[in-house]
């Protein structure tokens, strides 16, 4: 039994520096094995400074080198990769240092594999994996312990599923996707008539997902299954953990919602859009691309421009909040005495 | 390896007709394979209207047949079926149209069936899955691959349970329900009395979970189990995924819950209450018969009257909402400001 | 096949007296075999009263003896176990009642044991577990069915991990800990920076989770893998189900948290704290020790200093919401009319 690990590569500063794209200055031989925060760093690992805030930090780290902007240099006497973006160079750096394990063919005892299932190159089916009837596996597709897909599912080459996933039948993932741990794809989605009589009459759900390249998904996160057609995750998605998106529901190219936050179905949200975590967007909305929404927000109603859109009231002290969230309950009423007020002394 | 599917048959528009009790005008002998939005639809196809703002799709769907309201009927020239509730028509019809496949008896070599434990007829047991001791299935159940139901469990017949779902001991389902992947039912409520030394000391959970008949529950929702006696949905109840009840909750029949809601321990909430998404409801409360609540609302007392109940502020412009929500806090104060003006000049 | 599950003693009233320190009056023979609510309660049942508004119960109760404090004991005549905290000593009552099933060695056939892995004494791996290359199963630990350990994990002595859990490679757990159903620990934190492009490049994580002590985890909550370095919950703490605890984040001793809450990465929380239900804490943040977070607040500055925090309007009658909310969208509007008003009528 061996489950997926990133391995560990050492990597001399000059690799770096041409991996990520950086100006070098110090000793381009300096070996980096490992990646630290600047005040935990030992001398094989490297660090960076994304904000000018954390500068402090470059006076006492002992990191073996540090990624930072130009403006910065000067204040650092040691080994440094100097670039524009830090932070996305490094990506690239602790990417090349920590490379994911190569893909290798293996089927452990315990997986089940259904009739008619096409299995690629170097595909890794873990225990007590299920591949339903008639899937279709790329190459390097990597299916985790106890994960489970439907019949008819298709997944492109290279993605990684985690475990315990749980993919319904005909899903269609893409290539190089991440669906982690606990997930569930392909669920019904949520549809009820109701009968004359109050009691709910489900309506069968019979559409799909389908998911484009490099999407990513959090763990124990749901994508129901449209009710006809299909819930669509258009590549480059990302979703955190715990994130809920309805039937019909469709996710624009590279549009990224952090945990917690419920879409409703058969709403449309575009591409490039940055969803805070915990927000909450009813169904049937059309979202433009390019919106950003802060953390914890209500959407109830269509956002047509691009733009950044907030709601919500941060804490405050207990008694502080007691006062004014009893009055918010006379809010309408405040105005309306107001406006008397105004009537009252003239303009 | 076999997991379960809907099959999918053919029907006539008169036969449709008679399963959902609508008038038919147009082709008894048409052929519908299948269902589709209007816009999509193609001639084996049947689509519904069930807004009359989607109306003007009537004029281009290639539908083989569309449902539609008795005023919309004269719209339409093709074939249709004419009647008050469309939605629930359609339900009717998309079920004839893909019916669940047929109970059949199966328990995969991989399954786990402990002793004592009792198994109708055309049980299905699909890979992986665990039986505890004692449990009793009844007739038609089906248990997804990699579920586990813990010892003494009792699951009603033809009640579907998906992959990868966690059933706690001496958990109680009824007939006809309908569990979702990564549901935990049973898992112990969230008690613990503080020491004297500051530490939390568990309350052992002795209680169970009880659930009705015709209940469906949402991918990776949890129903906890009760400290002592047990937590309770009743008939008809329907959870979305990712909902939270806590131990000793109660809900009445028919009572429908959206996505990503939660409601804390020893809140008991009455029959046909329909709740939004995101909805956060506090612990020991009483919620009446009859009532709604809106998506992303916070319910910390009581609902004692059936009606329509509401919170949240929905998003706004980033900078208007900084505004708007800084002034909350000295919400208390400029009702104060106001009855000083009113008391300075006069009634 | 069996599972984890509570055994049932029967106690004699003058054994539970002694084990939760209460003072006894009435028959120290008296032999209880359960617990139950006061209204449902049995004669071999004991029940507890924790709160004077329940103290009704007293005159009806069929219990064979209560829990209660010293000031209502004169209103009951029966046996009863008098001490000031009822609702602790009940917590040791049901303890003794229903002691935890003494630890046993067990290998389920089915059962995935990786290479290198050390297993102690009386290890209980259920049906379809996964135990990951190197792992270091303690004594007694117990890993429900379907569960999943990455390679290189440590759970520590008498620590119980139930069903379908998934724990990511290099997770650390100590001792007497509870890890519920569906639980994902160690998934990768949620970090991409953008590209020149507009497409996101991932943040190969490679940090890990390490949890402490008694730590008790609910029913599919997630705890992510930090970045680089740890994400770690401190001994004692709890957390309810569906919890997101984001990478990086940093929980202090016998912090408690209920469910459906998210707290985003980096934040760092204080010892002792209380945070309520579906609150959401952004990332970065710094919260004191022995802060308390009401449900279904907003978190987005740190709180530096102890005490009482809160935000979220209660639900009202949906018409006057409509009306509130609207007003509150011009809000500063009011603030300026009300300023103007004050410079025109003077001091």
């Amino acid at each position: 039994m061996e489950s997926r690990q990133n391995s560990r590569m050492t990597r001399t500063l000059q690799e770096l520096a041409g991996i990520c794209g950086a100006e070098l200055q110090g000793d381009p031989g300096c070996e980096i094995t490992g990646v630290a925060a600047l005040d935990q760093a030992q001398p094989g690992d490297i660090g960076f400074v994304n904000d000018r805030k954390y500068r402090s930090f470059l006076d006492t780290t002992r990191a073996g080198a540090v990624i930072l902007t130009p403006d910065l240099a000067a204040a650092y006497p040691g080994n440094k990769l100097v670039i524009d973006d830090p932070y996305l160079a490094y990506a690239r750096v602790v990417e090349a240092l920590f490379p994911p394990a190569p893909a290798q063919a293996f089927v452990h005892p315990s997986a089940v594999i259904g009739e008619g299932a096409v299995i690629g190159e170097a595909v890794y089916l873990d225990a007590h994996s299920v591949v339903g009837d008639g899937c279709r596996l790329a190459d390097r597709v990597r299916l985790g312990p106890g994960s489970v897909l439907g019949p008819d599912c298709e997944i492109g080459e290279s993605s990684v599923i985690g475990s315990n996933v749980s993919i319904g039948g005909r899903t269609r993932i893409g290539r190089h996707c991440l669906i982690h741990a606990g997930v569930v794809i392909g669920a019904d989605g949520f549809g009820f008539a109701v009968q004359k009589d109050g009691r709910w009459h489900k309506i069968t759900q019979v559409g799909r997902v389908v998911i484009g390249d490099r999407v990513e998904i959090g763990a124990n996160s749901c994508v129901d299954r449209a009710a006809i057609g299909t819930t669509r995750l258009d590549d480059g998605v990302k979703l955190d953990n715990l994130i809920q998106i309805g039937h019909n529901t469709h996710l624009g190219e590279d549009t990224i919602v952090a945990a917690h936050t419920a879409i409703a179905g058969s709403t449309r949200i575009g591409r490039r859009c940055r969803i805070g975590g915990a927000v909450a967007i009813a169904g049937h909305l059309e979202i433009a691309d390019d919106v950003a929404i802060t953390g914890n927000s209500m959407v109830t109603h269509s956002l047509r421009q691009p733009g950044v859109y907030s709601s919500g009231i941060a804490v405050d002290d207990n008694r502080n909040w007691r006062r004014n969230s009893a009055r918010f309950r006379k809010l309408d009423e405040l105005f309306r005495r107001v406006i008397r007020i105004e009537k009252r002394i003239g303009p």
